[in-house]
């Protein structure tokens, strides 16, 4: 599994999944540096993708840069999925699980991504109602 | 507007979304460390709240610690509203609105940040076809 960002932000996300999960011994962090070209940033991660393994690379933000050199990799028929607008709990899901790289894996860590998008204001107010 | 997380997610947020956006002078990341206790974490996250004027905290996890904390501080009466789950499109959508925080806000960005979290591939697949 690979994490794809701006900045350091893919670094810092693995480590704070780090902190609720242990060591993630599965998941790369690759940061788009702004010293990077779209080839610089897409050769590293390239690099880090292993051909003879199913890869899903998490995105922080589609149509950015790292996203879209993302999706040039997989459009050039790597084993890869690609899923955008990674937040926390989209990655200690996608961590958590051992089940294979398929559609139905993929489209249950996009629910549990959403789901964790929450008014929790709200929810507070309800509870106080 | 704060962005809370754990370690220094909030900080690399805040910088992704920077190379971006350009200076966000309107957000303070408070991040808890890991050798902070609720307490610790929770007197600067209060201190980064200006409780003279609404507050958005963005937070990276429902049910994680910092998100708790920002829910207490949110229950105490604080003019403060709490989005968990946080992505780089939403703090990207939450800066760059000059909405005034209300019900009709809090719903647009948690729509637009549960939209960014897309299966990049199979829309990829579907323009092949």
């Amino acid at each position: 599994m690979v994490v794809v960002s701006h900045g350091g932000l893919a670094d810092a996300m693995v480590a704070a999944a780090s902190m609720i999960c242990g060591d993630l011994e599965r998941v790369t962090p690759v940061g788009l540096d702004p010293t990077d070209s779209p080839e610089t940033f897409g050769e590293r991660l390239a690099a880090a993708i292993d051909d003879t393994h199913p890869t899903l690379i998490l995105s922080d933000l589609y149509g950015g840069t790292p996203h879209n050199v993302a999706c040039v990799l997989a459009q050039r028929g790597r084993a890869v999925r690609c899923i955008s607008g990674t937040n926390l709990g989209l990655l200690i899901e996608a961590v958590s699980t051992s089940e294979e790289l398929d559609d139905q894996l993929v489209d249950r860590l996009i629910s549990l991504a959403r789901e964790g998008v929450v008014d929790v204001t709200s929810r507070l107010s309800l509870s106080r109602d």
